[in-house]
């Protein structure tokens, strides 16, 4: 295997985050499903835009969030997605460079602009999410680099890959690029509606191709379409090396193989929002992986980050997540 | 006096902000003045943008923030400020009027860019403005419209509206026809910085043509260069009818003629960023103003709606303001 430059290389889709505060009646009215990710079209982000309250813009993206927290640990990462050449684009590029990613994917000039996901934040902490893909769609095989993915330890995707047209030939050729080099491949189910709509790829790739897979208890129960979080666990167990799955307040479990770890969630004073809560407890995991920790610490490391994450508002880190971890790690 | 369809319409710099935390060292190295709001040209915004942090984009600016403010409390509210048709544009537009302003300023389409206001966020909470004005430049008298001046019982202008060159004819214009139509006109100093560089002109307004003035204790002491409070208050105290003096931690100072308040700050746990302290101030003052409140009353909701502001991250408000005075205010 020859050397590496980066620990983890995300694909994912480049989106600008608007958080804003809602009712639960607010969701009911519009028809939004609650907790989900919806895919919208660039007319109803408009409409929906407009009935939503004054928000805030942040950076986000569900790998895109795993990097950057992967880079503000001390990790070494890099991102492959798609913005436009505009204003939200320009945010995108600058925060995730700004936290020590490596990003260089070409952007559009072709006036579609920036992905954007419109997040209604209820007061008992759920985020609701509407996703524009804007220039998302965009992204293909082109624009993934051999050299970074080469290099990079493991080669990171979240689900919601699937949704655009064409991103998952450029996932199947990092892939390629990966097994080739001897890398690792880490899979995020993203959201059990997104394995709905991708059910039978999800299964395949987690049976081929993934060797590490983050997903949270319904997203691992949709997968398997099962009812109990038992039953998905002895599913996946024989299908990937390793299988981190999160359950919000009863924290994670961890299993590879014969290795099985159940981890306590942190206890935290209040969930302000759950934004970015799976992205976060990748992060932390797979930092822990790839500075050669053991599978217990890792889970300990995503569960540190998670709460970090979800003790504020938005989906990216605004503490010194070094310094957190080295508080609560001790 | 005819009817009025509003409460105040504040004319300002219609700006976005973008939030980034930051040290003190960074500040010193990149020689920014700490505490001020400096004016910045298009190639210095993204000279210093590359050089910050990941950061939060909120839309802003002075007197946006404080109709925002008296909006979110209930009051009418209506602002006059110019945006670019661009991203930032719609976000600064659809916040305003998702807190229920009337904003119909007509944006530019000339592809200068919507102003924004890089804002480093010190450990102390301080903040430190670098301002690239953008499309605010363009505002002037053609943007102010007679009805909507004519309809408010208060016309309140922003300092830093002597910054973009023609935007002080609009204030020309506007002042004339609230004047005419017997309305009040209050002004916010701004800055210190902002001060020195018009002090005539503001010296002017405040003996001429002000009739409610904002200034924190800097801002107050540079406009009659003096360097001692009490003596700025002698000086401002005959020039304008009322003048509210924001002495950050030591409360506020209300004086008009005779009467003179002095109004303790409220209690808060931890200070996490003074941006929109002094505009949430007036915000509180002017909407106890204009529901008929007494002085002293007006003070103490500018000081319960500062306490709020600098509790949190950004400049505008993230929780129910009319729940949070009926529980402070009882």
């Amino acid at each position: 295997m020859s050397d590496t430059k980066f620990d983890v290389v995300g694909i994912g889709n480049a989106i600008v985050d608007v958080l804003a505060h809602a009712e639960d009646a607010f969701l009911e009215e519009h028809g939004l499903a609650k907790g989900a990710m919806t895919i919208i079209d660039a007319e109803t982000a408009e409409k929906i835009y407009g009935l939503m309250g004054s928000g805030v813009e942040v950076s986000g993206g569900s790998a895109a969030n795993t990097i950057a927290g992967i880079a503000s640990l001390g990790g070494a990462g890099a991102f492959i997605g798609k913005v436009c050449k505009d204003q939200l684009g320009d945010v995108f590029t600058h925060d995730i460079r700004a936290v020590g990613v490596s990003f260089e994917t070409k952007a559009d000039e072709n006036g579609v602009p920036t992905a954007r996901c419109l997040i209604c934040v209820t007061p008992d902490a759920e985020r609701t999410m509407q996703t524009f893909l804007g220039a998302c769609v965009d992204l293909g095989p082109e624009d993934v680099d051999d050299q970074v993915v080469g290099a990079s330890k493991v080669l990171y995707l979240e689900g919601y890959l699937w949704d655009p047209p064409r991103a998952k030939e450029a996932f199947i050729k990092a892939a390629k690029i990966a097994a080739e080099a001897g890398r690792q491949v880490a899979l995020s189910l993203s959201d059990p509606f997104c394995v709905d709509r991708h059910r039978e790829e999800f299964l395949d790739l987690v049976n081929n191709h993934v060797n590490i897979l983050f997903a949270n208890e319904d997203e691992i129960k949709s997968l398997y379409q099962v009812d109990d979080f038992d039953a998905a666990l002895q599913y996946v167990r024989g299908h990937c090396d390793i299988a981190a799955l999160t359950r919000s307040s009863q924290g994670s479990v961890v299993v590879a193989g014969e290795e099985v770890h159940v981890i306590d969630a942190e206890k935290i004073d209040k969930v302000v929002d759950t934004t970015g809560a799976g992205d976060s407890y990748a992060a932390g995991f797979l930092y822990g992986l790839t500075q050669g920790r053991e599978l217990a610490t890792c889970g300990h490391i995503g569960g540190i980050l998670a709460a970090e994450i979800i003790s504020h508002y938005g989906a990216r880190a605004e503490n010194d997540l070094k310094a957190v971890l080295a508080e609560k790690l001790k």
